[in-house]
């Protein structure tokens, strides 16, 4: 009787594989060798389910991108406005360790987005995906009366999104000046600034 | 007559084309033999200043640093506290198309530095060397009464480390969200914010 195999998982679990290399030994180090034996199967299936090493990049970009809108939708679901925003921020900072493994991620993907215009529109598709979230929650504090009447929507998308992103850079590169407490207090004062910004 | 080669120039010169086929290519094309046509060299003349390519790379990341340090400091004499935060900010955010440029060696410059040992000590060096300065800045407005006497230095180097870093990753994956003008009124509300900080 032929195994039963659920391609999907299959391709997700190989993708997988490809962020786990990436977060251990960074990208220089992603071959087709080293991801068949983190998947725990063979080159032919491997090479069955994406051709080159370009397409296993595509998927593990795509799969973590997913995976952290996914998370967005599902913290911010029930609530609006500066608390919806407070609930992302916590969601996509590096909080403990898995946040920090995940930025080393987001560093490689960054880098690797600026040299190759496929990834680089799959990043921005992404980022604009996440700023149309911030902008629908900013909305919503208008509305709602948590910032002022004329709060300037557009920078205050640019705001959330770089402190994102400094956030990122900051878990990988100076790990001692990113715990928990400092994390927490940053969206602490962001929000808050976002509550009382002209 | 022997020829007189000035062998600081000459290795600053080699070290820039780096950093130029950086701009041009990403960081994966910096080949031995694309330094040496960069640079207008031969290999010969490359590999008695810098041995192999990990060498060039850590010349490079020094002189990027380097100047963008001596930059601060030039920018920011004569001046103190909040204007001269300011004035480094201006100087360090990726302002028009050179910013945008040296954005995509920094991006690079992170994304390498994580993934190795030494040039992670260098780049660590570099950010803890610019936070001494937007420490002694931070320390000044405390002192002038610009900001509030219980201001939180530390969260003060935090925040403007985590907004340069956030606009450098925007110069190069968003670069219609980045503009002069976006740049300009962003410094203006961090330092805005600073002032009223509790």
């Amino acid at each position: 009787m032929p195994k039963i195999v659920d391609h999907e998982e299959r391709r997700n679990h190989i993708a997988k594989a490809v962020t786990q290399i990436i977060i251990r030994n960074g990208f220089d180090r992603v071959t087709m060798r080293e991801i068949a034996a983190e998947a725990g199967c063979v080159h032919g299936t491997l090479t069955r389910y994406f051709p080159d090493k370009r397409s296993l990049l595509v998927a593990a970009f795509l799969q973590v991108f997913n995976e952290s809108h996914a998370r967005t939708l599902d913290c911010t679901e029930g609530v609006r406005g500066l608390e919806a925003l407070r609930r992302m921020s916590q969601a996509l900072l590096p909080f403990d360790d898995v946040g920090s493994e995940n930025s080393r991620v987001v560093l490689s993907f960054w880098d690797r987005a600026a040299q190759d215009p496929e990834l680089y529109d799959i990043h921005h598709d992404n980022i604009e995906r996440r700023r149309a979230l911030i902008r629908t929650l900013l909305l919503q504090a208008r509305e709602d009366g948590e910032v002022d009447p004329d709060f300037d929507i557009e920078q205050g998308v640019d705001w959330v999104s770089v402190h994102n992103a400094g956030w990122q850079m900051m878990a990988v590169l100076l790990p001692e000046s990113t715990n928990d407490e400092k994390l927490r207090a940053s969206i602490d004062k962001m929000i808050a600034e976002l509550r009382c910004a002209d």
